[in-house]
Order: C-alpha cells, then structure tokens, then sequence
C-alpha cells in the first residue's frame, strides 16, 4: 500500500465567483429560485452579469472551497478541476495553489472560457447561484490519476460533477481508484436541484458502496428521499449510507451511521454576511476531523467552526487560517 | 451657464484590486513600505502575485471608488479613466457603470493590460498598496471632453495622475475645462511618497488656485510640507489652500479654510478589517455634502460615514448602501 501524501483529495468543478449584493426582487425579476444553484448557457451568463450589481471576484467551485479550507486547517490536500489558460482560469489556479494545495490538472487551451459562478447575495444572507460550467465541462477521465488518488486518505467528490458531460466517467474512475488503494470515498449532494436531477444515480452509489461518506443539507436530504419528513429521511438514509452527515444551518449537523444518530450544535456567529461556501467549509472541517480519525462530536466542531467563519464575510473561502483559529478555540485534531 | 448632470465628476487611474491577507513579515521579505502605495512594472507585478496567497479581485481605484462612493449616497456620478478592452477592465467597465456612475472613456484597445493593484491587508487592517498601471498610463487630454467636465459640479482629480506621461496633461485641461463653466475642481494628494515625488506641482495647483478643494491625510500633509509638526503643516496649508480637509483615521477630520479650522470626529466602528478605500470614501461623502451645500460638519459627517462602511470590510467600495446608511444614521444632506 503506498503511503499517504495529501489528508483530503477533491474532485470538483473548477470555478470563479462572481459575486453582488442584490435586493429580492432581482431573484423574482430574473426567474431565480432563492437559495439554490441553476446551470446557465453563455448569453444568460451574460444577460446576468449585465443586469448585476458591482461585482468581487473570488476563486470558487464547491469541492474547491472545501479543499482550501481543509489546507487551511494545516492538512494536505489535493485539487482536480478543470480550467482554460485564460485571465480567470490563471486567477483559479494562482488562488488554490496560494492556499497551499496541490493543483496539476492540465488546463485547457481551447474551447470554452473559464467557469463563472454568478452569486447574488440577498439581505438576509442567503446566496443564489447562476453557473457557467464553460471549460469545467470539459474535466475527462483522462485528468484523473489512479495513482494520485491512491495516496489521497480521503477523496472527496461534488454532486455537481454529474452535471458536465464526461465528468461523471472521471468521477467513477477516481472513487475506483481510491478503493483499489484502501481509501475512503466522500460525496456531497450539492445542492436539491442536483439531487433532483440525478437521485436515482445519487442513492445507487450510496447503496453500491460507490461512497463511504455523504454530506447532505436538509433540503438535498429531503430531495432525495422526496420527502418533507426531515426524520423520516434521515431513518432512509441510515439504510443507505454508511456514514454521513447532515447540516441544518443554524441547528447544526447530524452525525449518522446504521447505528448512531450524533447532532452537533452550529458554532456562534456575530453577523450573517453571507451563506455563500458554508456547507463547503462545513465539510472542510468534517474530512479534516476524520482524516486525523478524530471522533464525531470533535469532526463536527471542526466543521461547524470553518462554515462559522465563511459566512461572518463575503465569499467562499476562509480569510483567516482555520488552523489559527481552531487552536484560538481550543480544537486540536 | 449649462446645467449640472453630475454633483461629481472623478478623473483618476482606472484599476482592479487584487487583494490578499498577509503577515508583516511578507511586507519586510518583499521590501515594500507599509502603508504606502508604491508603482510596479510587470516583471514585479508578476513576481508579487506569485508570492501573494489567495486573492479577491475588486474593482478599485482612488478616484473611482470615491465617484462610486459619491453614487451610492444616491447623488449624479461620473469618472474618466482608462482600462484596456480585456477581462479585467470589462469587470472594471462593468462595476462602475452598474454602481449608477457615467462611463464613457474609450478602453485601450492595444497596449499594455488593464491596471491592477496588489493589496497586501496586514493583520492589523492596514493597506500596502502596489499598482501596475497599465493601460491607465494612457489617458489622454483626447480622452477629456470639455462639456462634460462642464456639467460637473465638481471635477475631483487624484494626485496619482501625476504618475502616468500623459494624464498630467489631462487633469490640467479638465480643470481648466470645470473653471470656464463657473465649476469646482478638488484634488487627493493620494498618498505621501506621490507628494514627494510632485510636491513643488501639487503646491503650485493649490496656490494658482488650478483646485479649490484639497484633500490629504496627516501623512500626505506632513509630506507636503516636509515637516513632522502637524500643526505648523495646518498652518501652512491655510496660507496654500482655499479649502482642505485633513483626515486623521480614528481622530476624525479637520476642515481647513483660511479663517476657521473645524474638527469632526470619525464613525465609530466594530471592528476594523481593510483600511483600502477609507480616504477614498470619506472623500465621496464630503463632495456629497459639498455638492448639497451641506454645512462643513454635516459635510464631515457624510464623509465619516461613508469611511466607517469601507473599513469594515474587504475591498475599497461599499458593500451596502450608504443612502441607506446615511438615512439609517438620521444624516441628511
């Protein structure tokens, strides 16, 4: 068995955020459901931007953000995701190998521009997620590496890989590399539309053992289950999966196993600012918990103190180490 | 006598922030002076992105952040500067015109890139500003039309014009251009090592009466009069200027004319994050309250406020409305 190099390996759609503050009524005016993710094409990306609000640009990309919260934590990681060789594909990978994690994959010369995210932060904090998955889509089997993935103790892999076309194949070939090498397998939902989308391939790969680990937020739990029964859900998802977490916003997260049903409360904020990267972090500080095969309350501390500081600003990704302030908190590993 | 459209009209170096948390330690490593804003060439900008960790990119600019300031307070707005026709000065192009500003300068279509400047946030919240300045090195007089100038209230120039061959030359015409309309022209003095550099020409400005308005922090006011003694320097500026606002950060402002010298004291904060924009905004604040014949305190007020919003958070434009905000804090022009 090869040694462990990185704590935390990610799969995931490599994208810039582009991010406004809006009203409501934008959301109303531009047919946008609150709260949720929507694949855009390029003349409604552009029809967006150019009714927005000024504009931050912040690297993103849900698997992505994870990754560097989990380097920030002071854990190795690794990144696969795919970019254009152009001025946001540059910002992209100037962003993650910045926070200190390993990034190679190949980024296309041609094709379609680097993917964008247009996220319209509404008062109450709350975010709404317009994407273009531009060169993102073009992420191949090919970009995967069997022996990458098989020094990675955890891959971690996003629900929105399903969405660009061959992902889904590299996807498949990355978790069957991690098993052949004895690792873990981690999915997260993603987002309720997803899930709608592609249930039946979701709850497959949870009963296959495709996954060892899921993450979901109540309403892509609900989604999933079709349910509006959050406890009847969560009885269906510990015949599913063998291990999975799920995060009710204020309320904290669920630890489940066949076996155990842990809640672990949220972390204190002083402002919501901003929603935006908050289950993204979350997992950070879940994957990091467990890579250093810490118990299940002090994985979901982890996780409930990364999504904490995320959200008291704007974007996706920390902007204080999370190793400095775990220790602040008294959170060893 | 035509009539007004804009209460303000900026002219100023059009550039994308490229923003980072940093320790001091990369500042010393780095050889750059704290607090100050130092001119780059590519060789350097490159260097230093590649060090610089994980970045927000943020439409910015002195001047252009303060006419952004100056729209969001909900008064008539607009800037001249020049962006290159590429990602980045679309963003550019994009921000201003969607914070409610006029736009019209033609975007370089060849030549060097758009400019950036790289901002290094320290732990203590202040700034270090390093800027490329790219195509702004390509303003021309060409690019400054008279009767527009001309329905400006007030024409607000940044003593950072000084820097690029050709702006000089423009700044002269449109404040040529504002007082043949009967109109006002204020100038920044930008940042202390800019006075160094054209400390003879600022003084010349100012004693012709080529501006009317002046605005400086301590620091710049020091430099101006190469002395340490704050007060001597006050002294001096009221023999120089017709009117000056001196800010002081967490001790407010001073309003200098030749016959009275009013102090006001700055917004009280929660906490401070990134000091980029605070003189920027205070000067949009205090040209609202100019351009609405606001009494000097009120004037200061508006301009203490708008300070307040900016340092509270990353990025050198506000992030909500200060209309909003000024209503919310019973301040009325």
């Amino acid at each position: 068995m090869t040694s462990v190099q990185y704590d935390v390996l990610g799969i995931g759609n490599a994208i810039v955020d582009v991010i406004a503050q809006t009203e409501e009524d934008f959301l109303v005016k531009h047919r946008m459901q609150k709260g949720t993710m929507a694949l855009i094409d390029e003349a409604r990306a552009a029809q967006i931007y150019a009714a927005m609000g000024p504009t931050i640009e912040s690297s993103g990309g849900s698997a992505a953000n994870t990754i560097v919260g989990v380097a920030s934590f002071g854990a190795r990681a690794a990144f696969v995701g795919k970019v254009k060789k152009d001025t946001l594909g540059d910002v992209f990978a100037h962003d993650i190998r910045a926070a200190g994690v390993a990034f190679e994959t190949r980024p296309a010369t041609d094709g379609p521009s680097t993917a964008r995210c247009y996220v319209l932060i509404t008062p109450d904090g709350e975010r709404t997620m317009n994407t273009y998955l531009g060169a993102a889509q073009n992420l191949h089997p090919r970009d995967i590496d069997p022996n990458m993935i098989g020094r990675a103790a955890i891959t971690y892999l996003e629900g929105y890989l399903w969405d660009p076309r061959d992902a889904k194949d590299a996807f498949v070939k990355a978790a069957k590399a991690a098993h052949d090498a004895g690792r873990k397998v981690a999915l997260t939902l993603s987002d309720a539309f997803c899930v709608d989308r592609y249930r039946a391939e979701f709850l497959d790969l949870m009963r296959k053992g495709t996954v060892d680990i899921v993450f979901a937020n109540e309403g892509e739990l609900k989604s999933l289950y079709e349910t509006a029964d959050f406890h009847a859900a969560i009885g269906q998802l510990r015949n599913d999966a063998r291990f999975a977490v799920v995060t009710r916003s204020e309320q904290g997260c669920v630890v489940v196993t066949a076996g155990s049903v842990t809640p672990v409360p949220a972390f204190p904020i002083d402002r919501l600012v901003d929603t935006t990267g908050a289950g993204d972090l979350f997992a950070a500080g879940f994957l990091v918990g467990l890579a250093h095969g810490s118990d299940h309350t002090t994985c979901g501390k982890f996780a409930a103190l990364a999504a904490a500081e995320v959200i008291q600003h704007v974007g996706a990704r920390p902007q204080q180490s999370l190793k400095a302030l775990a220790t602040a908190n008294g959170l060893r590993a």
